[in-house]
């Protein structure tokens, strides 16, 4: 049975945002909704229109019988100013202030509504990038790259400090961790990332940017190429910084332990990214 | 300006599968498109009759002006019974054998097109159920837990085997675990659920269900309720295991290191959600 254009432009909206950066032909379509491929054509028109007028992404359609659509989501430069602004709010709280300085964001970290952003906002910056695989280290860089792993539509793979025999055989790296001047060991799964991946390297928090440059050299022992690090806040690092090259969505600029109170401003992202300052 | 009926259709599908489980007024969507409530309430007619006939969820109208709608999603029994063969299938192959009769996930559970479909079926299950919180252990029930909460959009907690800083003060609690019969300890961070929470558990094995157990335990001290426990895989067990009431979407039967075969069937998924057997 034919399908009316309204119950097609619905299915067609939902297929399409569960499948970002794939290719949906024409084809497909066509018979998916028993629709003259022309149909279809002009139902992509429509979707492609909307999406951009709302901010949800872009529609790639390819012209043509062979044709078809492919969905690229983003976000617009409001929407990511809103929710920096909103994560501004949130992270000030007094009460999330720690026990030698530092903040309390799990409960952040395993919210859907937030972690939706993060995800879109983060994959926003590398939609027109090859990337096919998004590290982070265990535990709670872990959700945010399953976000953003699934608006780009490619796996994420875990670095973790204990070994699991789950996990097969593993490569090690070693690492200064910047804070502690400490020596510490991460593990990556042999099986979990092809050679000459390009990685998207995402984390919760950084520091002195000793775990982002573990992840760094793990890279490298994947014959791998690192092709962005965005971390989802930054604290302001008196010492020497190990890494020069990345984005935050937000920075901790000061905490102060005695009259409680946490300063948080947005990070380099907004600059980066659209080129306006960040406030 | 006044919004096209197709250009509502697509933005208001998008909006309603990103907040599932919300309650969207009609007024409020009639300021979003600049229409009447009358349109509004035809184009939620559409959506509706559509989410439902392609398997997609429950759009729930509340009639009248004051009224709106609420997305829960769901997915056809077909669409669960394809996902279950197609994970029976890529778990049996061979190479994800590793010494010690362990079958390698990690792969799986870092695709962000499995773990969509991990999330739709597990929230399939409670659909009706009150939930607050999704629990799990780090490292590997994260994902899991992150997709089964983003569709019934309330938040996850995690629980750790190792005490971090950033986490606050904690509650800790010891388990036997069921396959080493070791003791180990598990903690949660105070802040990260409110007493009188309905809790479901997720996570991505289990054996003896000594861990699910602890999880168990841990629900007790903050004074919550278990409304159900879902793992992703199970392994057949010799010994007494310590849960009994569960559900599994797969089922490792039998690991033979000699020749290099897993046997991988259904588990009680479909025979507990739909009363049908699981072959």
């Amino acid at each position: 049975m034919k399908t009316r254009r309204s119950d097609r432009l619905i299915d067609m909206t939902r297929f399409l945002l569960e499948r970002p950066h794939t290719l949906i032909s024409l084809t497909y379509f066509a018979e998916r909704y028993e629709s003259a491929k022309s149909s279809i054509s002009e139902d992509l028109a429509i979707v492609k229109r909307t999406f951009k007028s709302r901010g949800i992404g872009i529609l790639e359609t390819i012209p043509g019988a062979a044709g078809g659509a492919r969905f690229i989501p983003s976000i617009s430069e409001e929407e990511c100013r809103d929710f920096i602004g909103s994560m501004m709010t949130e992270m000030s709280e007094q009460d999330r202030l720690l026990p030698g300085g530092y903040v309390y964001l799990s409960d952040l970290l395993g919210r859907p509504d937030v972690l939706r952003q993060v995800g879109r906002v983060i994959a926003r910056q590398y939609l027109d990038k090859q990337i096919d695989a998004v590290m982070t280290v265990a535990t709670k860089g872990v959700p945010i790259a399953q976000s953003v792993s699934s608006y780009l539509n490619v796996p994420f793979v875990i670095l973790r400090r204990d070994s699991k025999i789950t996990e097969g055989s593993t490569v090690s790296v070693n690492y200064v961790s910047g804070s502690s001047e400490r020596i510490e060991k991460m593990e990556l799964s042999k099986r979990s990332l092809k050679r000459g991946s390009h990685v998207l390297v995402v984390d919760d928090f950084m520091k002195g940017g000793g775990t982002v440059n573990g992840m760094k050299s793990m890279i490298e022992e994947f014959e791998s190429e690192l092709v962005g690090i965005t971390v989802f806040a930054e604290a302001t690092f008196e010492g020497h910084r190990m890494i020069d090259e990345y984005t935050s969505l937000l920075k901790v600029d000061k905490v102060n332990t005695l009259d409680k109170t946490i300063h948080v401003s947005a990070g380099n992202y907004l600059e980066k990214v659209f080129g306006t300052p960040s406030k």
